[in-house]
């Protein structure tokens, strides 16, 4: 069977390779085989090929945060599961023709639902869907602000945020993506500035702005900052600037503003199993019913993965970049 | 009676004033009338005269954020407060010679201490207190971190701690202070640099340090990160670097620290009264058995204002500055 895997840090596209390996042969009691559907290449999986990821794998290195597989053949002890299930496993190294799992680590999903989608639920979805629930206790009405509001945590936000009944203020760093952006829910967009926090208590007729989600870093945090009410949260999750998340002496001391970060691992981590297939069930529910979809932007076969990371990793994709490891799923 | 006031924000020590005013009266019903005895000259003051300070008042201003009083007159409506008795109001404007204060925003405080330290129980003790108790639940035997511990505060917090039973890494910019916070309980003394995190790990043999205690901002925020364990929290106070709080995208992210700010003015509005009397109860009690003392560096009589600013603004002062309006207190 075929894996994608990197045997030296560097550009995805230069070391990223499909390679031949021994089958994963028959599963444990408590295991179960799948082949694995489709999985998405995901900023998180092009960062950790470069080195640059929390973790640093040792090389030669397996990776993939998520994907979609189909149950083939089952442990005697795993319950809950039946051959042909759709599954999404809750470890990592996705990026496989077939696999080996506990059956502990599967979540179940709807077979009725585009398989594409249902391989870029484990990462996305929960994350916006976690920011946005555990950290300010917002009700129907409340506003919520975002930066990054283009990216695949961006729209999950909207669509989520707007399923949930809460207003989203979504900044961009260009022109031209209003449309869109209100067209999946989202009640604000606005071009990042200096005078941003200005623009925003226009535009929200001075809402008390309670939470805002940063992938940006460095002064965008402080604008953020200047968006929200006197002890608002900042959930920062990403580090599109380069630059550290700051805020001034200002916001901490005289607007007790709060700063900390999010990270889906160690979430998931703490939450019970049931917790856990209950977000999923849900998230699922919102893909089927079409309040929860990702453009996307092509899909490759396992052989072609540096191509797929190349195209991954362009300038303005307007989707997503797939790989369908035993060809379009059916 | 005698005042300081400033027509103009500027230099303390250009723009101070000690003016002469009408008399306070007699107290309403529900008013005590209290003769200033000291009060010290604190970094904020000198920041509020400088136009530096969250609230820039209207001009000419009457400033203090603290002093200890005695009660000369009483409404007849004031519980628990007798003429004789020593207070510690919770407004401000106290840099006078005498003031009308409600009874409900008087505090009373043992007469058998002495009346300078006392001047000085309103602002730090209770800043070192509550970012020492409101965000970590610390137990006896946890370390926290701070850095500009040679301050008023950072003196404070070493004796507080010390008295809860709670271990400290003190950060200082300079040699030679070891000896001296040693002496007031402090268990391990560093001075600031790049490798800080290793060396209090060194010096704590890797105790687990979940809260930190930051007056400087800007990278001194990241090197107490690095001294933190995952999910730990900085109390920033206060921006003697002038640089921007700020955090690694590795810290907010893949540690998940949470920074946010310490301001009293709305800590203790937040406090019910019985709390805040129990609360400055129990920091007179420290003082009186001397675990609180700060030291003073030189007392000036009201008309010297200007003098006593420019004293307080000096660097490496060894105590505190204050001045008593109606001379030394007896």
């Amino acid at each position: 069977m075929k894996i994608a895997q990197f045997a030296a840090f560097g550009r995805p596209e230069d070391v990223l390779r499909c390679v031949e390996v021994d089958d994963v042969g028959a599963p444990a009691q408590d295991e179960a085989v799948i082949d694995v559907l489709a999985f998405p290449i995901n900023p998180a999986d092009l960062l950790t090929v470069e080195g640059r990821y929390a973790v640093r794998p040792p090389l030669p290195a397996r990776l993939g945060a998520e994907c979609v597989g189909r149950v083939t053949a089952l442990g005697r002890d795993v319950r809950g599961l039946a051959e042909g299930d759709l599954v999404i496993p809750l470890d990592r190294e996705n990026w496989v023709q077939r696999k080996k799992v506990k059956g502990a680590q599967l979540v179940k999903v709807s077979a009725n639902v585009d398989p594409l989608q249902l391989a870029m639920l484990k990462v996305n979805p929960p994350t916006a869907h976690l920011m946005m629930t555990q950290y300010v206790d917002l009700k129907p009405g409340d506003w919520l602000i975002q930066d990054a509001a283009n990216s695949g945590v961006g729209h999950c936000l909207i669509r989520l945020a707007k399923a949930a009944g809460l207003r989203t203020v979504n900044v961009v760093r260009r022109e031209g993506l209003a449309d869109e952006l209100v067209a999946l829910g989202g009640d604000v967009v606005v071009v990042d500035g200096p005078d941003l926090g200005e623009r925003v208590r226009d535009a929200t007729q001075g809402a008390a702005i309670r939470l805002a989600i940063d992938a940006v870093g460095g002064t965008q945090v402080v604008r953020l900052g200047d968006c929200l009410a006197e002890e608002g949260t900042i959930v920062n999750y990403g580090l599109l600037s380069g630059e550290n998340p700051q805020l001034t002496g200002h916001q901490t001391v005289f607007k007790r503003l709060r700063l900390t970060g999010f990270w889906l691992v160690p979430s998931l981590q703490r939450m019970a199993p049931a917790e856990i297939r209950s977000m999923y069930e849900m998230l699922a529910g919102r893909v089927a019913e079409g309040s929860l979809h990702v453009p996307v932007e092509a899909t490759y076969p396992i052989e072609e993965i540096a191509r797929a990371a190349a195209k991954a990793n362009a300038y303005r994709r307007t989707g997503k970049v797939l790989v369908t490891p035993n060809g379009t799923p059916k």
